[in-house]
C-alpha cells in the first residue's frame, strides 16, 4: 500500500472524470456539427451540380441552334438548285455535292442530337440531382436524431458511472471511517489491557503491599473499563465489516459500471458512429451514380450519333469518284455528248459507185499510197507514243502530288496532357507549313508540263486518227477487190439484217446496238456477261428484222443487258462466224497471250 | 440504177452537210458552255463550303467560349472552398466531389477540343478549299483552251470534206458533161453512119440510077462528115475518159475523207471529250478528299478526346464509394471522430483491490447474478438478432430501390432514323413517367420503415453491450478466482510489456497496436497478410519494450503492415500461445466451419 500523501483526493478524482466527460461530450457536439457540415457541403454540390446542368443545358440549346440556322441556311440555298432538282428526281448526284449534302445532314443531325442532350439535362438529369438532395436533407434529419438519441444513452451510462463512483467513495469512506474507529477501540483497548495486567505483574512479584486494598477498587474499575472497551470494540468491529462489505459491493458495482461504461463509449464510437454515417450516406452515391450515368449515357449516346454520321461521310468521301462522276455528267447532258450521226456518202448525180475505186489504172498509185500511209502512221505512232509516256509519268507525278495524305491533324489535339500550352501548337498545322507553298508551286509547273505534252498528244492523235481511216479503208479495199472471188457480203446477209442500200457494209442492228451500249453501256457492270430479259431480247430483234431501228433517238429505257443480249444473238446467228473457224484457235491463243499481258485487272470488252 | 427523179440535186446534198455541220458546232458550243457551267457550280460548291466552314468555326468558337466560361465560374467557385485546399494538399477528397472535378475539367477539355477544331476549320480546311477552287479554275481554262484547240481541228476535217466533197462534185458533172457529149457525138456518128449505109444498101440492089453522080457527090461529102464525126467523138471519148477519171479520183478522195472525217467524229466524241473532262478534273477529286478528310479527322480527334474524359469520369462514378468516403470523412476529423481515453479505476483513499472482489460472502450472489445476465443476455440477442434481420432486409430493399438501372437515355436517340417527328419522344423519360412518383413514395416508406428498426437495434444494441461487459468481466473474475493456482499473468509478462500497472491486464503494445488498426487500417488491404518493414517492426517493438508508446498521438505515420506485424509478432512470442495447444485443433476445426457458413466472399479480420 502506497503513503496517504499519494491518495487522490476525493475532489481531484471527481474533477477528472468530469473533465473526461466534458471533452466526450464536447467530441458528441463536434459529430453532430460534423454531420451539419456535411449536410450541407452535399446539398451545396447537388445544387453545384443542378446549376452546372442548367445553364449546360443553356449551351447545348444556343449550340443546337446555331447548328439548325447554318444547317438550314445552305439547304434553302440549294434547295432551289439544278442539282438538288436533279437529287430529288433520280437520287443521281455528283460525288462532291453528295458529300456536301452529307455535311448538311450531319449538322442537322447534331443539332438534334444537341437538342435532345439539352432536354435531358433538364427533364431527366436535373430532376435526379433534385430527390438526391431531398433525400440528403431527410436522411441527414434522420440519422441526426438518431445520433441524439445515442448520446443521450451514452451519457445516462456516464451519469450512472458517476452516481456508482460517488456511491464507493461514500462506502469506502464509512469504511474507512470504520476501520479507524475499530483501530482506535484496539488501541484504547490495548492500552486498557496494558495498565490492568503490569500492576497484577507487580502484585505478583511484590505482594502484600500498604495500597492494595485501593488497587483493587481500582482493579474493579479498570476491569469494568475493559470491558467497556471491549463492548465498544466489538461494536465497532461489526460496524466496520458491515461498512467493509458495502464498500467491496460498491467497488464491485463502480468496477462493472466502468466496465459497461468503456465497452459502450467503445461501441459507440467504433459501430455507432459508422453505422450513423452509414445511415447520412443512404442511397446517396448509388442515386448520384445514377444521375451521372444518365449523364454519361446521353453523352455516349450523342457520339454514337455523331459517330454514325461520320461514317456515312467518310464512306461518300470514299465514294469521291472522277470516273463516275463523269459519267453522270454524261448522262445527264447526253444531248450535248451523244456521237451525231454519221456523215454518209451522198452519191453525184445518181453516181452508182460508193465504195472506193481500186482497178486499174488507180491500183498502183492507191498500193503505194497506202504503203507510204503505213509508214507514215508506224512513225507517227512511235513519237506519240512516246508523248503519251511523258504525259501519263507526268500526270501519276501530279496524281501522287494531289493524294499526298497530309489530312491528319491528331497533333492538334496532342494537348489534353499537358493543359497549359495550347494556343501555341494550333494554327501552325497547315498553311504556314513553307513547304506547302514550295509544293504547290511545284504542282501548277508540273500542270503547265502536263497540258503542253497533252496538246502535242491530241496533235498527234487527230493526225494518226484521220491517217489511220484513210489507211485502213485503202487496205481493206485493195485487199477486197484482190479477192473478189469471196463471197464475203454473203455472210452479212443475215436474217436480222434490213433491206440495204449497197454501200451500207455494217447491219443497222450490229451499228444501232453498237452506238447504244457505248452511249449507256461502258460503265455497266457484267456488260455481255449478265443475260438481259428474253423478251425484250425478242422485241429487238423483231424491230430490227421488220426494218426498224428500236435504239434511234436519245432515249435510255432499254435494258443495257438485253441489247448486248441482242448483238450476241445476231452474231451467234451469222451463217458464217465472225471469225473465220479455220483461225478460230489462233484468234484464242492471241487473246489469251494478250489477256495475260494485260493483267488480271484490266477489263475487255471484246 | 435508180431513175434520174431520186437524185438528190447538189444544192440539196450541200444543206444537208451544213446543216449537219451546223448541228455539230451547235453541240461543241454546247460542250464548252457545259464545261463553263460545271466550273462555275464547281467554284459555287467551294464556296459554299468555305462559307459553312467559316460560320461553323463561328459557332465552334462560341460553343467552347461558351464552356470554358461555365468551367471557370464553377471552377472559382470551388477553388475557394475547403474540400478543394483539402484536395490540393493530399489529392484525398469524397468520390462525389471528385466526379464534379472531373466533371468540370471535361467541360474545359471539350472548351479546348473545341477551340481547335474552329482552329482547323479556319486554318487549314478552308484554304484547301480556297486551293482546290484555284486549282478547278485555272483547268478549266486551260481545259476549255485545249478544247477550243480540238473543235478547231475538228472543223478543219469537216472541211476538209466539205472542199473534196465539192471537188467530187465538179469533176463528176464534168464527168457527166464529158460523157453526155460522147454520146451526143455517138448519136450524131450513128445517124451519118446509118445515112450513108442505106444508099449504099440500096445501090447495090437497084444500080444504076439517074441520080448516081449526084449521089456520088452526096457520098463524099458524107464520108467527110463521118470522118469529121469520128474525129469529134474521139476527142470526146478522150475528153470523158480524162474527166471520168478524175471524177473517179475525186471520188476516192471524198470517200478517204468521208472515213477519215467520221473517225475523227467518233474519236473526238468518244475519247477526246472524255479526255477533256478528265483534265477539268485533273486532282479535283483527290484534294477533296484531303479537304474533307481533315474534316473528318478533326472530327475524329474531338470525338476520341471526348471520350477518354468520359471513361476518366466513368472510372471516377465506379469509384462512387460510400465506405471509403466514410474512412477519408473520419480520417479528416480525427479529433471529433477518435476514440477518447478509457475511464480507469480510480482507487478511493488509496483502496489497494482495483478487482472485483468475489470472494465470500459475495461469491454466491455474484455467481447469480452472473447466471442471471447470462440468461436476460441470451434472449435480448436472440430478440435483436430478429430486429437485425428485419432492419438488414429493408436495407437491402433500399439499396435495390436506389441502385435500379434507369439511366440509359438511347431511347432519346432513337429519332435519328425517323427525322421526322423529333420533339415527340423527348421529355417522357424520366420525371413524367408515374411510376417513378410511386416509386419515390415507396421507397420514403421503406426508409422510415428502416429507421424505426435501427432504432430499436440501436436501443437493443446499447443493453446488450453493457450487460454483456458486466457479465464477461464477472465470468472471467469468477473463472480465474476458481483457479488461482493457474498462473494466468506468467504468460502475459512478456519481454515486450512495459512494466504495468497491478490493473493493467492487456498490455501497452497490444492495446496501443489494435488502437492504431482500427483507426487508420481497417480499409487496408491486405492487413495481417502482407508482411511489413523488418527495420520497422523492430523500430516499433523496441520502443514498447522500453516502456515508450510509439503509437501514442493522432499521428498516422506508421506503416499499418509493420504495425500489425508487431502485433504478430507479440503474440507469437508469448511463452504460452494466446490459444491454448489443448483446445488449438478445436479453434481451428470452429473457424473454418465459421469460414464455410461465411462464404468466399467475406473477410474475416481475425
Amino acid at each position: 500500500m502506497t503513503s496517504p500523501a499519494k491518495f487522490k483526493k476525493d475532489k481531484e478524482i471527481i474533477t477528472e472524470y468530469d473533465t473526461q466527460v466534458k471533452e466526450i461530450r464536447a467530441q458528441l457536439l463536434e459529430q453532430l456539427k460534423c454531420l451539419d457540415q456535411q449536410s450541407e457541403a452535399r446539398v451545396q454540390l447537388l445544387q453545384d451540380l443542378q446549376d452546372f446542368f442548367r445553364k449546360k443545358s443553356e449551351i447545348e440549346m444556343d449550340y443546337s441552334r446555331n447548328l439548325e440556322k447554318l444547317a438550314e441556311r445552305f439547304m434553302a440555298k440549294t434547295r432551289s438548285t439544278k442539282d438538288h432538282l436533279q437529287f430529288k428526281k433520280d437520287q443521281n448526284i455528283l460525288s462532291p455535292v453528295n458529300c456536301w449534302y452529307l455535311l448538311l445532314n450531319q449538322v442537322r443531325r447534331e443539332s438534334k442530337d444537341h437538342t435532345t442532350l439539352s432536354d435531358i439535362y433538364l427533364n431527366n438529369i436535373i430532376p435526379r440531382f433534385t430527390q438526391v438532395s431531398d433525400d440528403s436533407v431527410r436522411l441527414f434529419k434522420k440519422s441526426k436524431e438518431v445520433g441524439g438519441q445515442l448520446h443521450e444513452d451514452l451519457m445516462k451510462v456516464l451519469n450512472e458511472l458517476y452516481t456508482v463512483m460517488k456511491t464507493y467513495h461514500m462506502y469506502n469512506a464509512d469504511s474507512i471511517s470504520a476501520e479507524g474507529k475499530l483501530k482506535e477501540a484496539e488501541k484504547q483497548e490495548e492500552k486498557q489491557i496494558g495498565r490492568s495486567v503490569k500492576p497484577e505483574d507487580r502484585l505478583v512479584g511484590r505482594s502484600p503491599d500498604p495500597a492494595a486494598n485501593i488497587r483493587f477498587e481500582e482493579k474493579h474499575q479498570r476491569r469494568s473499563s475493559v470491558r467497556k472497551i471491549e463492548k465498544m470494540k466489538e461494536k465497532r468491529q461489526a460496524k466496520y465489516t458491515e461498512n467493509k462489505l458495502k464498500a467491496v459491493k460498491a467497488r464491485n458495482e463502480y468496477i462493472l459500471a466502468l466496465e459497461a461504461t468503456n465497452c459502450s463509449v467503445f461501441k459507440y464510437y467504433i459501430h455507432d458512429l459508422s453505422d450513423l454515417l452509414d445511415c447520412c450516406d443512404l442511397g446517396y452515391h448509388a442515386s448520384l451514380n445514377r444521375a451521372m450515368r444518365t449523364f454519361l449515357s446521353a453523352e455516349i449516346n450523342v457520339e454514337q450519333s455523331k459517330h454514325e454520321g461520320l461514317e456515312i461521310i467518310e464512306s461518300a468521301i470514299d465514294s469521291l469518284d472522277a470516273c463516275n462522276d463523269k459519267q453522270r455528267l454524261m448522262e445527264l447532258y447526253h444531248t450535248v455528248f451523244c456521237l451525231p450521226p454519221k456523215f454518209d456518202f451522198q452519191p453525184h448525180m445518181g453516181d452508182g459507185v460508193s465504195h472506193l475505186y481500186v482497178q486499174q489504172p488507180m491500183q498502183g498509185e492507191l498500193v503505194l499510197r497506202c504503203q507510204q500511209l503505213q509508214s507514215r502512221l508506224a512513225t507517227l505512232k512511235i513519237e506519240n507514243e512516246e508523248v503519251k509516256k511523258t504525259m501519263e509519268a507526268t500526270l501519276q507525278t501530279i496524281q501522287d502530288m494531289v493524294t499526298v495524305e497530309d489530312f491528319d491533324v491528331a497533333d492538334c489535339f496532342q494537348y489534353t496532357n499537358s493543359t497549359e500550352s495550347v494556343k501555341s501548337t494550333l494554327s501552325e498545322t497547315f498553311m504556314s507549313k513553307p513547304s506547302i507553298a514550295k509544293r504547290r508551286a511545284n504542282q501548277q509547273e508540273t500542270e503547265q508540263f502536263y497540258f503542253t505534252k497533252l496538246k502535242e498528244y491530241f496533235e498527234g492523235r487527230n493526225l494518226i486518227t484521220k491517217l489511220q481511216a484513210k489507211h485502213d479503208l485503202l487496205q481493206k479495199t485493195l485487199g477486197e477487190s484482190q479477192r473478189t472471188d469471196y463471197s464475203i457480203a454473203s455472210g452479212r446477209r443475215n436474217s436480222s439484217v434490213r433491206k440495204q442500200d449497197g454501200n451500207q457494209i455494217i447491219p443497222l442492228v450490229v451499228e444501232s446496238c453498237i452506238r447504244f451500249i457505248i452511249r449507256h453501256g461502258l460503265q455497266h457492270e457484267g456488260i455481255f456477261r449478265v443475260s438481259g430479259s428474253q423478251i425484250e431480247v425478242n422485241d429487238i430483234k423483231n424491230a430490227f428484222e421488220r426494218g426498224e431501228d428500236p435504239l434511234a433517238g436519245d432515249q435510255n429505257d432499254h435494258d443495257i443487258d438485253s441489247i448486248a443480249g441482242v448483238l450476241k444473238l445476231h452474231f451467234r446467228g451469222l451463217a458464217s462466224p465472225l471469225f473465220p473457224k479455220e483461225i478460230f484457235h489462233d484468234l484464242i491463243s492471241c487473246v489469251s497471250l494478250g489477256l495475260s499481258l494485260l493483267g488480271p485487272n484490266h477489263c475487255v470488252l471484246w
